[in-house]
């Protein structure tokens, strides 16, 4: 049950209907799911999160497949069920594979175990690390 | 300063300097960083660590250079100051432009806004997205 | 399912009744939330809880509504599904409106985000944010 | 040290200048704090987020002073040290006393400790909190 | 609803069924419990997991109950239902009472409490705190 | 550089300073560390948490040396440097040894590979685990 109720397209109004339209455009689907029906509890948070998330998540010097992973990657560090839901749905749609998100949750599990080792003996950057941040050869 | 020394080549046992070379010649560097020689304190655990890291990094479905991506989408959420550094200079050896590392912190800020937004509506999963988990049309 | 039983109003010892007895009249209403009834398992923990929420939570430099809307702030942070659900109630009962619980989320969403990409980019602090905590001009 | 470096206004295109400029009279300051100068790596993220960050920031429902707090307690339950600092120097200019940043610490620790009790517990949602997520009554 | 099947002893290649009869004989069990079953989804995963999990976890310098203990504290503060559930019972199982669960409840909450105390006001480590991290009288 | 300045006991009210003395009594050491001197910007929150401490960390159910270990484990989890360095510290003095530190690391890094594990598959409490959360035979 969520904090608030969800909007349904028919009781939308034409600010969140012009959203939902876009959205459904955008992704050439015909349904809307229920975290923008959430959101639609308040028009801006709908407006710009859409907005920010069509721009974020558009090809550019990454591929909307890898995003989609990378997005995976954080809902399971967030332990956040639905963008788990969600994201690895999309994922699937853009080509993800069995082998891929079998290999995704063993990088994200084992980042998790070393993040928390780096931290138990509080392990100093190497000054390599930090020395030239723009080049690649650090 | 780290909660255990860092323990030199020089100074290392048999067992620890094994693990060590096996790091350098699959790296092709001539140097250890920070996390083996802090991990080298419990010798049990820099082994089993780094064969995982071997093992679970590796080219298979998904290249080494998202995989690195990966870790570091993870590393920020959990805000590891460490491993965000040692990931996006391994990143950036393999292949990561500056325009690269922009959308993928752009994701991961994004990430973590709607895993929030989801949180504060309490966005309960779609049904379809639950429904069939194994096929991509879900 | 909880990892431990609730304990009811007629099953508790005097040490747990004095307590229901006490959140019941301070907060003025006819009947005890799970989280108490959890906690009960544990009366010290009971105790000492209900203790130190009455004291944190009262009128002082900050009032009740702002400090409930604090609570749903970490909650949602924390992704704690029952806290969210509690305080969110809490917080309609002190008075937050729908459009003060849309913009409440909306902050928290943007935090997150922003606090994600200070850490991607490793954000050294502003020397003039750390000069002087104590005066209002830092 | 950075993992990118910060992006000075005389150093800066246009396009940021643009933001840069936006950012300094909106707030009615004549500098640029890091956060700002490691974003414009990625002139998008840049625009963006002070888009919405103006946006959200804004008076509306819930006064700045009181965004800010929350901002904070945010930051806080993330432990972002950049985040915690200039938030708090904000906060102090819009307000905010030593007492009730006392106050504020106090509820966001009391928060988190009772989030792990409730995880601790595994409680489950009181159906009243549930049945009617609309009404203040709930 | 998992992202992944659950594979079944009798659907389960040979490779699995290995990792399975395992974990079985190790813990004197007569039944897979779903956490293993759904990694069996990518076998490396299965395997490399259930030999990490069974060197960690057998008795060491400390005794597999602590090790138990330590395990709930971590998936509590992670808050993972899965684990908190799982670990109990094998905590409970391994001799812990219900008083020492509530002391360990306790001892997380107030760990989560003074974590973020620490974070709001900033606290810097104490000099004698990192002098000399691997002499008991640090 | 905290975000309030540190109390010394010379500058300190009668009421910060009969909680130092109680502190340094029962701890039996002749100085404060930060974290009491920061928290005494809100002698409130000083007081209740010392008691809190004092009571939760005494000898019970389980004994002083497990409920620091346990301490640690949340503040890796939580990346709260202070914390694992002041609580690292405590655990030393009473009687952890440099093996016990290597096993509880190792044991913290493991579990929060699998709590993300958890999460990436989704996996669903088994129902033997929620039959009868209070039996040992769970």
């Amino acid at each position: 049950m969520a904090t608030a109720s969800l909007i349904e397209y028919e009781d939308a109004s034409p600010e969140v209907r012009a959203v939902y339209d876009d959205i459904m455009q955008t992704r050439e689907v015909d349904w809307i799911n229920n975290f923008w029906k959430a959101l639609a509890n308040h028009p801006p948070t709908l407006r710009r999160t859409w907005e920010s998330i069509k721009e974020v998540m558009a090809p550019g010097h990454i591929d909307p497949l890898t995003k989609e992973m990378l997005y995976i990657a954080v809902s399971i560090t967030n332990h956040c069920r639905y963008c788990i839901h969600s994201h690895t749905a999309a994922a699937r749609r853009a080509g993800m594979t069995d082998g891929m998100l079998g290999e995704l949750i063993a990088v994200v599990g084992m980042a998790n175990e070393t993040n928390r080792l780096v931290e138990g003996y509080q392990v100093e950057v190497d000054e390599v690390f930090l020395a030239n941040p723009d080049t690649p050869s650090a």
